[in-house]
């Protein structure tokens, strides 16, 4: 059995655990927590709730511990941190900031013999992972990324943080003549406000100003300003019923040309539709600790991405089977 | 530069050629056929056309051999006897027999310290190892995988052998219905006739009974019996005009459950719309080479397939550059 940590219990964390549930080869050892661990409920009868201060107990009683913390402020100093102690993995998704998080983590992992995986989840995560096999595949070709429909947890909390606003909901939603356009191999240029829009679900305090609110939402900067943006204020009640999941999805499409003289089109097109975006992504990273563990034994130490581990590492099941039956 | 060699030009070989030529870190060497060299005329320039008894003179001179045979007889045979010399890359598409093919050329491989990786292309190809990833990820679900619109050339051989027929093209095409019952995480079972229908375009003898004909094709067994199927009877002009590509493609989903007590739906999808079905496999197989070459370098032998391949052996570009543009 492959010994996990899950370090956060968050929405990802709650995830995790749920994904090891439904593993054969895995089993959860404990969470821990900055909060007081007598708070902190978790489904897992057999597994424990530590402080985190604790962690370094269960150096030689975990084989992968797996950080949930956020990629803002959480990540960029855990995964490096825990690193020393630790195989570690992360979903650390900042695009523009992994170059620096990578050299971190191989840095603290080298030093220490142990093995980081970062990045792991679905973008990045299983769409870098397609955007790779299709590139080596089309090396002539363009490349699209459409997200959506789903909820944007960023955008959801910059609404969340307008004077009046009570809670919200930000959906991001891919525009289907966009999508089409790429589908036919025309190889378009596409602006920010052609390929997504923005539907935004807003509670209001009783008596805010409802047309300053949808305003400031439309204006901002970064967020909406560059997007056509729908703004419906709706009851608690409404959200509630019918905004308390975190769906989340997308498109990563490649389109290219073969031939001697580039004469023939191809279209290689990966889509997900998620009911859950943290359970999804647990699930992925779940996979991704089975390879660590696997690579780990190998003698392979310091940092790496979804890019560098066989598929065959993922799954629990032999070469043989895998060979005579996904092949 | 990696040096490869190209055994056997059909619509492969030609595809094979046409990859090469559109990456910056591969040479075409020479093409190795069974017929006379001097009526095969290739589009390479500087590169030879020898035949296929001269082969191992080149042993020292090509870094991968890609065999673009059959797999009815000549990859059985010719992947393993190749292996002696060179490290081999082939698309062996028989999936029940893949499990002693395997065996075979890792036996030949192993005792002459080759690689040799069988099975590239899309489906044995991109199809499993997106069946592999899906199944790791979402590991409690059920897979689909749809072909087509797209000419299947077993079938349209199967036609032109019966009496009065000079040409034909048969086209597997996927049922919308069935996607769409598969897409909605319904989880139906479906039956052969429900998932694809196929369409057949027949050039006959003059004056042959037409009849007849479409009652042959329509009753023959495991090519048509089990589906709906279409046969339209056409000039020898309409077949050259419109039905001299070889177009194909096809959809690979995977459905899946995860939370606690499995309430959340995933839909993975991947999905290929080809102009050339030869050219697209020849492109898998020329990325494939590629990591044929690196492994090697690195002291791997044996028989090896996709499942094996770290993505980021594919990509002509540096782990950096990848972590930083695709990632």
């Amino acid at each position: 059995m492959i010994r996990i940590g899950i370090l956060g219990y968050g929405n990802l964390g709650r995830g995790i655990e749920c994904a090891i549930k439904h593993t054969k080869d895995m089993k959860l050892v404990a969470v821990f927590t900055r909060r007081d661990p007598s708070t902190v409920k978790i489904l897992t009868s057999d597994a424990k709730v530590e402080n985190i201060e604790n962690v370094l107990e269960y150096k030689d009683d975990i084989d992968v511990m797996i950080l949930c913390g956020g990629s803002a402020t959480d990540l960029p100093k855990q995964t490096p941190e825990y690193a020393k102690y630790f195989n570690v993995v992360d979903s650390f998704d900042t695009h523009a900031n992994i170059p620096e998080h990578f050299e971190k983590v191989d840095d603290a992992a080298k030093a220490s013999h142990h093995f980081g995986l970062i990045s792991a989840g679905w973008d990045p995560g299983m769409f870098s992972l397609n955007r790779v096999y299709a590139n080596a595949v089309l090396p002539t070709g363009a490349d699209y990324t459409f997200w959506g429909k789903g909820v944007s947890q960023g955008h959801s909390d910059a609404i969340r943080r307008i004077e009046g606003v009570v809670d919200a909901r930000q959906y991001t939603v891919p525009v289907e003549a966009a999508l089409e356009a790429v589908r036919s191999g025309s190889n378009p240029e596409l602006t920010t406000r052609q390929k997504h829009t923005r539907e935004c679900y807003v509670v209001a305090k009783e008596g805010a100003d409802k047309a300053r609110i949808e305003n400031e939402i439309n204006t901002m900067p970064n967020y909406f300003a560059d997007y056509d943006t729908t703004v419906h204020f709706i009851s608690m009640e409404e959200m509630k019923k019918n905004h308390s999941k975190l769906p989340h999805g997308g498109f990563v499409i490649r389109t290219g040309k073969t031939g001697w003289d580039n004469e023939n089109n191809h279209v290689i097109e990966y889509s997900l539709k998620l009911d859950s975006n943290p359970e999804f992504t647990a699930s992925v990273i779940v996979a991704y600790s089975r390879a660590v563990y696997r690579m780990r034994k190998e003698g392979k130490i310091g940092a790496h991405t979804v890019f560098d581990v066989p598929p065959a590492y993922l799954l629990d099941m032999s070469a043989e089977e895998m060979r005579a039956h996904l092949l």
